[in-house]
């Protein structure tokens, strides 16, 4: 739990909502509101959900200190009440959410949160910006680390990451999806990711000349000594020296050279050179290090090339997720009580696939008995059973594409993280919901994980909720007609 | 000032380094280090500085507590002299940097760093991250303004930004740039940007009716009504109702609609259609708003076709940069101090553009008298006169291309920020800079500011700078060819 208020991270709209609730009398009704994405990045089969650590600090520390609401009133004009309300503000949320680390789908609720229609609307901006961005590098991380997993790679893209918390949160994401470590000090600190850093090209030119430079380094740091060696000529002059250091320092010292980093020029020669160079010279251990603009492509590229690279250093394309730097999480209403009815609602749209699932729901996955691999997930209202012999899911936009699972055992996704406001959630380590994502990513076909036009995974809607999309559908458009 | 300390916002290599320097006894060399981007988001043909409030913010407060030094103790196994040098820590930086605001070009020094190569090296990683970010989003921001830049724009990404500081730090960056104001509440508290904010599709639907949710809103904020109608159908219900709430009660009491916001369809149409539909009922001051993935091409587009929107609100293209969400700003030695003697330094590269300038140097830009159009900016070095009358500048990368430049006046762009550690700096209120911003684009040509293919604005080297590099560059490649 942390200090510090970000209850101010919310698009000011959220407060003019509770406020017309609050003075119409409607602050107490209870609504319900789902978060998922529509689209996935990069066109990809899946997305890491992740996020629920952050949003599990901010709403534990949710209240409005004296200046926070002085300036809501001020910039509001909100009258006193409305002031003393937010002020005693005791939020009584409850909330499910599927369980960091999970690879999810477009169009899955994957946070349900049910509560007053001003505490539902305040948290919404700063929810969806936690779930967002950490379920999009968290994502990106995952496709790097599923082009190779017995790869390494670590995270670099502090300087690139959009603010501070962009980073710490960054490098936490892909720790968390199979990264290995992250050069960002903090996320160590925070969150107990493996930190590691070795030397910039500004250190090399400080000195005379290279040698020296990797000498003075190599004395410092005999136990973790890797070098930079493209400041000047990488296989002419870099690497040259590096092997000079092992032989002429570190070796007769009772040390090895444990890597050398190539940071710019054609990556598959250079580093299929200093291999050459490297074993000639008996330092079959030294691992080679490669950073600059890597992402999946490239890093696939470099891998059918052959390029020996043990350890990918990955900066800007991971930390701003840079070819699709958009988590699109959104959050909707999908039903709320009113003299003790679930009502369900909807929001239309021209194209199907814009409008929401109303009602309020849950989430399963399917798995095959024999494999356990993940066989469709499927949305359902709340108070659905589910057969346990067999189940006919069909498509929710070409209802026409339908099929029988057998030989399934199912698991509901969501798990109760916030009753009536207080958490009921043990987060799991870092460490402990890394490995669950390693585990669950077994469970995808390779289809699914692919990085081009990857199967498109089902998720379907229950026979129960399809139907009561399609009333309400007719129900709203014929509204609209009679105005 | 703030108390948070930034401080392990650091890639980690910085504190390899400095412990190498300090175990080295090298630490108390001093270097000089430029800050410069090596190519513009979108192709631009500018980009604008800003970050710098943050870094002053951060370099004001720059000191280690001590669970940040145990962590360092544990994680680098350093030895108790640096920590404690750690913990006494008093940075005697001197730094000079662009005013913010200011429109800049690729591989100009922006910022000059002097300081001891431990304090030079730490916070290198957290003033990049201020610089890129910050500049990014005032840069793109900048682009959507000049669109038209008699239209107003808000900033509506916090809930696509990637953290908490990305909101709060790109909503200062859009208004800074000419944005009339942001969602982004706690921008508003911070800094002072205007906030705003209306209603969610959720609060619409809560709602039996379209018609009763507005009303309810109106007899809220009456003074301040904007209705969102686009939750069923635009222009068969929403607008429809808007216009009732207009005359049946904010007409009646004294107020007006404020606006329309639409945020789906196709908003040409759609706001085409509407304005029709308002002015029709009489209703000629009520604006019209649209959202829903905008930037600049497509605002442009929008205003070619015609659509009276009045203000654009602007999410996820801009919060992120989407289309190029990494400004590259790096931070390079180019010279250091050794017995007395300021020795220049340079870092190869295959490519002539990825060389750097080195020297301790200087930026001027040069206006013409008549028209106070810049014509050119000059990088010099440090010691250098300029003659008041003609100066002939040519391309550093087609040294034949040469332009004699006349009945000019010219300014030094970088200012001193800190002076030996201490802050000699007042820095601008947000609106001061935000006037400067507008004032300094107005020095540019039009073709150097339009979206497409740019002009290429002249960033050249003085005939002295010009010289040196290439001396280095040759002494280098002979030093790399003798090993």
């Amino acid at each position: 739990m942390t200090s510090k208020s970000e209850v101010l991270i919310t698009d000011f709209y959220e407060f003019s909502m509770a406020y017309a609730y609050f003075k119409q009398n409607k602050h107490k009704q209870v609504g319900y509101f789902d978060v998922f994405v529509r689209g996935i990045p990069d066109d990809g089969g899946y997305y890491v959900f992740n996020g629920l650590h952050k949003f599990i600090d901010f709403i534990e520390n949710f209240h409005f200190d004296e200046s926070q609401l002085q300036y809501l009133k001020k910039t509001g004009n909100y009258d006193e009440d409305f002031i003393d309300y937010l002020r005693n503000f005791d939020q009584k949320i409850s909330m499910y959410a599927v369980r960091e680390g999970t690879p999810v789908f477009a169009n899955e609720p994957v946070i349900t949160i049910i509560g007053n229609l001003v505490e539902a609307q305040l948290i919404e901006s700063f929810l969806l910006q936690c779930i967002n961005y950490s379920s999009l590098v968290a994502t990106k991380a995952s496709r790097m680390v599923q082009v190779d997993p017995s790869k390494s790679y670590l995270e670099f893209g502090t300087r690139r990451a959009h603010g501070s918390d962009a980073s710490v949160e960054g490098a936490r994401a892909a720790y968390l999806a199979g990264f290995d470590g992250t050069a960002c000090t903090q996320a160590g600190k925070k969150y107990g990711v493996p930190v590691s850093g070795t030397m910039a090209h500004s250190y090399v030119q400080i000195y005379n000349d290279e040698y020296t430079a990797f000498l003075d380094f190599a004395k410092t740091h005999p136990e973790n000594c890797i070098l930079l060696v493209d400041t000047y000529d990488t296989l002419k002059s870099g690497v040259v020296n590096a092997i000079k250091i092992a032989k002429e320092y570190l070796i007769p010292n009772g040390h090895k050279l444990k890597g050398i980093r190539l940071d710019s020029g054609d990556l598959a020669y250079l580093s299929k050179q200093a291999r050459i160079m490297l074993d000639e010279a008996g330092l079959f251990d030294t691992k080679i290090v490669a950073s600059n603009s890597l992402d999946e492509h490239v890093i696939t590229d470099l891998l059918l090339q052959g390029a020996p690279i043990d350890i990918f250093g990955i900066g800007e394309r991971l930390i701003t997720s840079k070819s699709h730097p958009v988590m699109g999480g959104v959050y909707k209403v999908v039903a709320y009580m009113e003299k003790g009815q679930l009502i369900p609602t909807i929001k239309l749209s021209d194209t199907i696939e814009k409008i929401t699932n109303p009602g309020y729901k849950r989430l399963y996955r399917f798995y095959n008995k024999d494999t356990d691999k993940a066989m469709a997930d499927l949305i359902t209202l709340h108070d659905e059973l589910i057969d346990e012999d067999q189940y006919e899911i069909f498509s929710p936009t070409e209802p026409w594409k339908r099929k029988m699972l057998t030989n399934y055992y199912y698991k509901e996704l969501q798990v109760p993280i916030l009753a009536n406001g207080k958490l009921v959630y043990k987060l799991p380590s870092l460490k402990e919901s890394r490995d669950y994502h390693q585990k669950q990513m077994k469970t995808l076909w390779p289809e699914v994980k692919r990085l081009n036009k990857p199967h498109l995974y089902f998720v379907d809607l229950s026979q129960a909720l399809f139907d009561l999309k399609n009333e309400l559908i007719t129900e709203k458009r014929n509204m609209a007609k009679h105005l």
